[in-house]
């Protein structure tokens, strides 16, 4: 089984509302000197079998079209297993 | 400047409709054998200067009842820079 962690974030240029929303609150609610809070997306997803070079390019793929806007997402593919 | 990072990701037992229906896309569009895919929410936090014993503590706190919810949700805290 393997297993790989897709996390996508806003690019730094594009406005975070949710990040925002949640600045404001940890400073209200009494975490002193936060200066930047980013909102991003964490896939943990499972295979069956070990991640051939045909895979992971088919995973990368998907990652930047289905996973990802990356007109206004970066991505990062990390593989946390390969077995 | 200090940097953390909370992941929080959806209890193993709780159903995630987002990540079933990532599962399903990704073998639709030709990625074989995926067998789970889990979606949550990452947290990137930026804060001035070094994380003292009491601001880490009150940030697990906010991490706990602000960014996710323990009912349905496990979440971690990754200090990745510390100065």
């Amino acid at each position: 089984m393997s297993r790989v962690v897709v996390e996508v974030m806003l690019k730094p240029e594009i406005l975070d509302p949710q990040g925002r929303a949640v600045e404001g609150a940890l400073d209200r609610l009494g975490l002193v000197g936060v200066t930047s809070v980013r909102q991003g997306k964490r896939f943990e997803i499972e295979l069956a079998g070990p991640l051939d070079a045909s895979r992971r390019e088919r995973l990368n793929e998907l990652a930047e079209t289905l996973l990802a806007n990356p007109v206004i997402e970066n991505f990062t593919v990390h593989v946390v297993e390969d077995a």
